[in-house]
């Protein structure tokens, strides 16, 4: 390696492991990490083992700092951009007001950029993955919760309040589901992960047959992929929660779309696993809500790259440090 | 007037009036006239008239075409900014791919702009309204319909397609009141001033008592104004009426909040005119079903220029021609 410094790390902080990778202009992740957070044991503690890591990383494949450009951090917010401030995690229990920019690049010696983590993923995707042929593309991630990202001509709209693209709490029914958020009827109260294993377990504690209902009165946890298989051998409750969960998916694509009028929109997170049988259902909704008055629809695609796509987009971020 | 060409024209190109306006940099409106459009007599028809009205407007003011740097143009869409091509206006009978841009360039040798009146209108209250010590907005023109512009740190946000901001036709009630447009509960089909009004006619044809029975029942029209009226003494059908279109704006600024996270969120047309009637329940719904996770929250205010909002915003989008 010479020190043209092509490379930046992109790093995906999570509440249980620490993705990190080396990554080209490209967005091709050379090399790779994961470590345990160990969040609970403090800030400096993960700094200390984070950087630890990264000079392992680097020294087991012949590379060292001066080969890297800079650090991009993801992480659940709220955060800030703008000051590279953690303000809470719900993930990273005790971490209040964090200028973790700061620390992280007072520990390692390069410049840090730090981004919320559904932004980071929707900008791997943009670079990289399935919207790499777009201008302009919305990512929604379905996971526990539904985070959004928008890149529009190859900028993250990040709002004047930093936190733009927070379309999990788009309001799809009015004075619909309580969330967590305080709001009523949000989008991830139908059609996260969490939400529609949850759904599934009220509607059989309320009564409703299903497949699962043994597994689920004896207290088994089930996920949004029992939802998924019940519902594709034609459990009638997986069914509708399924269809129910696409439906809303449908009218959050159709806001988007007004919204911002991007060219494409991406689902990912674990729920997007589903692949066609998330896919089909939510263009079946989509074809029979959207407007006539004009043809400027997104095309609505799945993912490309995986868990990977938050390492990528916040390498890919880092670049701007 | 030396040749300075500090000044330019904005043109408000309504089905009915052709508003025209000589605008400085701050957006003042120093002189201004208003023509029938006759659109029903055709492009070149008007282009010709609308050419002659400026020639009378600055040589009445002792001002030349020398002192004028470009024309902006706002008009009801389908359009594209980018082509300077009106596809088709309900409001202008006739007028289908019309190359607005060009056309009326080679009759007044001057560059031109052509933008969508609603985003025109956003950009003047950005520039000299309501949003003029904001740096992100968002307008709701709550007219016939409900028209949208949204100006992201000094941009008007066009989107991909040329269509963004058309958020009107947000889906505010799944399975809702239908809307010609082609989708079910569109926000327009309960929060424009026309809604608002045939809202009521349709509760009394139902059978809901209310104080303008007898005007409805004798076939008299009756406006938004008349149901904020109605409201405003204690009409239990008009009270309700009033409350949901305000209900559903509270959704609506909600929606916007979380997708592009503005500083403020302006309403504007002809349901804007009730003020505090309007605004008071508004906030209050806002304040009810808004999220506690973080309080980046948007000012809601009503619009400040009034009808001159799009001459103004068009005046300004032409210094980019």
């Amino acid at each position: 390696m010479n020190g043209e410094t092509s490379l930046t790390i992109g790093i995906d902080l999570g509440g249980t492991n620490v993705e990190i990778g080396v990554v080209d202009r490209t967005g091709g992740v050379l090399r790779r990490a994961s470590i345990a957070t160990e969040a609970a044991q403090g800030v400096d503690h993960v700094i200390h083992r984070l950087v630890d890591a990264i000079d392992g990383l680097l020294r087991e494949h012949g590379l060292s700092k001066r080969d890297i450009q800079a650090v991009g951090f993801g992480a659940a917010g709220p955060l800030s951009h703008t000051k590279g401030m953690i303000y809470s995690a719900p993930n990273l229990p005790g971490w209040k007001n964090v200028p973790l920019r700061q620390q992280f690049a007072d520990a390692i010696g390069l410049p840090v950029v730090l981004e919320n983590d559904a932004n980071a993923a929707a900008f791997g995707e943009f670079i990289a993955g399935a919207g790499k042929d777009a201008r302009s593309i919305v990512m929604l991630t379905l996971g526990t919760g539904i985070g959004g990202g928008i890149v529009l001509d190859g900028e993250l709209l990040r709002g004047d309040l930093e936190n733009a693209a927070e379309i999990g709490h788009m309001i799809v029914e009015l004075e619909g589901r309580a969330c967590p958020c305080g709001q009523r009827g949000c989008l991830e109260r139908y059609a996260s992960a969490s939400a529609v294993a949850e759904r599934l377990v009220e509607a059989v504690q309320a009564g409703d047959a299903s497949s699962l209902s043994e597994r689920i009165q004896a207290g088994d946890s089930i996920t949004s992929k029992d939802v998924a298989r019940a519902a594709a051998v034609g459990d009638v409750s997986a069914t509708r929660i399924w269809d129910e969960a696409c439906r809303y998916l449908a009218v959050a694509v159709i806001n988007v779309q007004h919204m911002v009028n991007p060219e494409m929109v991406i689902l990912g997170g674990g729920l997007s696993g589903a692949g066609d049988a998330l896919l089909t259902p939510l263009r079946a909704h989509f074809e029979r809500l959207k407007w006539s008055a004009a043809s400027d629809f997104p095309r609505i695609e799945l993912a490309a790259l995986g868990a990977d796509a938050g390492i990528i987009g916040a390498a890919a971020l880092a670049r701007s440090a």
